[in-house]
């Protein structure tokens, strides 16, 4: 599987604590997410000031690291803090560096991989590397705010070449100006995806495709201690465990929306990505079961 | 099964529309709700205002009205509105009328319920319906933000003599002074209930025992036309059906959510009750085996 998106230093402020200079950004924690499930291969850009330690926690983790550029400049930054309601982050700071100048060039290696995901970047550089893809088969997109403020028109493009689009509940409601997510979904599912997963936060997320709809809470853990990349962790363990399968069907992806919510009750419990450090498919497994206790009726 | 709680002559703005005087109240909707699983007597007061045809609502739906006083002088009358934010109602304005003098009278029909659902009233008029009781075998309670602030003695010693509270999140946290939804359901679980459940309006709700949790999302509708009893629906539908069993189970439980879940999805599809008015058991059911597919994985 190929992750495209941004490798970051994080600085978070939440209510129970602070780091400085984290490993974060959206293919970080989809990656790493991610490679629970499937191998994965890294697109993205860091400086020379990138942490020798950061990218063993990648080979660590098995993270093809070819297509990841490592460049003379500083890494992108990204400051910000959350109040006790933990939905929401609010950005301080972004110092973009060297990422103002990215191209994602793809290394053949690259270019044959069938599972994208294309986490939150510029949707410029979305198209760039869709480009480069010879035979993709499930493309999966996200975004921010800012590209539905800043670029809409290219975002549009992308979300009609994605398979699959992932995006928060504001999100739907800023580019489809339509309160109702159902309705909302179905404008974006008239776009071309066959699946629009709508996140919530920690109220989980809803799946909605031509066919069925989904809804799924999240899982309920006592102490969050930073949410950055939950939504990323998400995306990253639903599409690794599509990735991983020789058919997908409506309950595959289910199955996956629950898979991918598991990833992300796991990284909000410690800051950056230190909770996975430790985790195993054992744990992951022993969640999954539990969750279908939480919700099963 | 006993409903004590106001009934109501409801005033509401919502972004779709308005109702005058619309038949309202807590007992209301959760009688209404409840009426569709079991027989149901209702515990109130109205004055000579209350229209005839409200009346004949709780008659064609069996509900018993013995325990309903008419007393000369005006209903409780409520007016609210809504934004598109539909999870939260901005009260306008609260007429008690009547209800600043109600004693909760129990006819003697109604003092050997066993299945009692305290709806969202002054905490010491609860513990009045409790002093009546028999043998009661379930008593679950609703309440508000008003009575934490103003009655939270009295409401305490309800909550310790309930077998399960009903709130939403906001008046969890107010309660609890704990902002973590699992820590506050442990607080209240140490006051005596066997169970908690913690409403969140569109984003479904979560049970809380010593021995299990359980997390329901709400049933997607495309339009919620007036969202006014929803959470009054939902407990009237969980401890209807509950009552309507000769066992409770855990899996119990779990159904009886469901169901109140699908009893609220109907309420909100238009003003007041009308919605229930045309509801068959064939509708409830078919929406209980969509609302499976909804959420199992």
């Amino acid at each position: 599987m190929l992750v495209l998106g941004t490798v970051a230093l994080d600085t978070v402020e939440t209510p129970f604590g602070r780091g400085k200079d984290l490993l974060g950004g959206s293919a970080t924690f989809a990656a790493a997410s991610a490679s629970f499930f499937t191998p994965v291969k890294l697109v993205a850009i860091v400086g020379k000031d990138f942490p020798q330690s950061y990218l063993k926690f990648f080979q660590a983790h098995q993270i093809n690291t070819q297509g990841l550029q490592i460049k003379t400049g500083k890494t992108f930054r990204w400051r910000g803090s959350y109040s006790y309601n933990l939905n929401c982050a609010q950005t301080l700071k972004t110092e973009l560096n060297l990422l103002a100048n990215f191209y994602p060039f793809l290394p053949p290696e690259c270019q044959n991989e069938q599972f994208v995901f294309l986490a939150n970047i510029d949707p410029d550089i979305q198209l760039e590397t869709l480009k480069q893809l010879s035979h993709p088969k499930l493309i999966v997109t996200d975004t921010m705010n800012y590209w539905i403020e800043h670029k809409k028109k290219s975002l549009k493009k992308v979300i009609q070449k994605s398979d699959i689009l992932v995006l928060n509940d504001a999100e739907a409601r800023e580019f489809s100006q339509e309160a109702n997510l159902l309705k909302a979904a179905k404008l974006f599912l008239a776009l071309g995806p066959r699946l629009v997963i709508i996140k919530r936060g920690e109220y989980g997320c809803l799946l909605f495709s031509r066919t069925f709809s989904f809804s799924i809470p999240a899982y309920l853990i006592e102490a969050v201690l930073d949410p950055t990349g939950a939504g990323d962790s998400f995306a990253g363990g639903f599409l690794g465990y599509l990735a991983s399968l020789s058919k997908i069907s409506e309950s595959a992806f289910k199955k996956a929306a629950a898979l991918g919510t598991i990833m992300a009750s796991y990284v909000v419990e410690d800051f950056s990505l230190n909770r996975l450090k430790k985790l195993t498919q054992q744990d992951i497994q022993g969640r999954f079961k539990d969750f279908q206790c939480l919700t099963r009726f």
